[in-house]
């Protein structure tokens, strides 16, 4: 936990003074082991970054008093759609996607998804949002991503990625064919992952005829939880 | 499991067939659900790649004709030096370096490596085969990493790494400084990175003395799972 993330329901007497008692009054009393006057890096959800000073600490909680005056590091250019993985490789492909810094996330169906994988309890908003506090508390960020979840392939394709992609650069990665490098001149990316065993030519078809293009990287078939964290840097620069 | 690999072991009557009755046995009858004369992706550890025909399946057992006239993808240019991590952040780190095609690994120690993490049986032999193979068969790629486990920080820097470093271009990840760009023309790369919590400041100068320069992508704290992956295309683009 490189910052401590709060929200205004831990606000304490007033909007200056914030008490914790759950897993963060643990980490900082049990792991970073802060005094009195101590300072730490604290920051309000999807608001500003900046310090907290530690009041007063017992068995139970801890008092800091805040002090924001830093905004969160800007968001990616890079917008992405990912087809709904295993649910144990979700979690941690939430995570790599959440740390790099990307603010928007549409899972999407595919024919090689598996149906049972849209009934995961990882999909819960009380289990996204902690994947999501766990990496920005990890990246040192404040903003959460907004996830949509899409399970329905054509008419996500036909009635909503037009207007998702509008000028923005969107590439599809296709580890058979597809280009292996595209330039994006620091625009905006719409980057779409197929799940394992790739998005069928039906599919390709659909994001090609929607203006995609086909990027790969290497001549390897990369797992999607390597894949979006290798593509996304590459994409960007 | 996008290829079966095998070793000179398999070789059953000669050196055109194998007999298969493990975990390679189980996927292909029933994943693949393979009949006889169906051609599955093939290739030798550390050889060529190519197909196998089904001559025999039976509920024990699989015999395939081999014919091996493919050279698996040439490596990536960049030898990677990761600082011992967890051991279960070792495994996955250990495949997505796999999967993307390094063949080059030190593991190395420093100040905030826990000692406990060198004892991990995650580093005993077969247990890296299992990590390589299972990567392998993913990447659809034939030759093992090399893995050189260095224990011991100061003499591998002073004594090994000058010679690991000759002709290559030598960058330590570090999110506090560092440029956020760096152009390797295409030569072969040495990435070092450091532990959760980063090389300390001695770490960092020696590796310095020793020709490294500073490199951070972006302004976030990234975890070493999702450093590795994120930085390495970066690096060889």
């Amino acid at each position: 936990m490189n910052i401590i993330l709060f929200d205004k329901s831990d606000y304490y007497q007033n909007e200056n003074s914030i008490r914790l008692s759950d897993y963060r009054f643990n980490h900082i009393s049990s792991v970073l082991k802060s005094k009195k006057n101590n300072i730490l890096k604290t920051g309000l959800i999807n608001g500003n970054m900046g310090t907290g000073k530690v009041l007063e600490i017992t068995d139970r909680y801890i008092d800091l008093s805040i002090e924001l005056d830093k905004r969160p590091p800007s968001p990616l250019p890079l917008t992405i759609l990912l087809a709904m993985p295993r649910p144990k490789i979700l979690k941690r492909t939430l995570k790599h996607i959440t740390v790099l810094g990307i603010k928007t996330i549409y899972l999407i169906n595919s024919f090689r998804v598996e149906k049972s994988y849209w009934q995961t309890p990882g999909l819960k908003q009380a289990a996204v949002r902690k994947v999501f506090l766990n990496a920005l508390e990890q990246a040192c960020d404040t903003v959460l991503p907004e996830l949509h979840i899409e399970p329905l392939f054509k008419p996500f394709v036909e009635d909503r990625l037009p207007e998702i992609i509008q000028n923005t650069v969107p590439v599809v990665a296709h580890p058979k064919n597809g280009k292996s490098n595209i330039l994006t001149y620091g625009r905006h990316v719409t980057l779409a992952i197929g799940p394992e065993g790739g998005f069928i030519p039906y599919e390709i078809n659909k994001l090609k005829e929607c203006g995609f293009e086909e990027f790969k990287f290497g001549e390897r078939i990369l797992p999607v939880e390597t894949a979006v964290p290798s593509l996304i840097p590459v994409l960007i620069q």
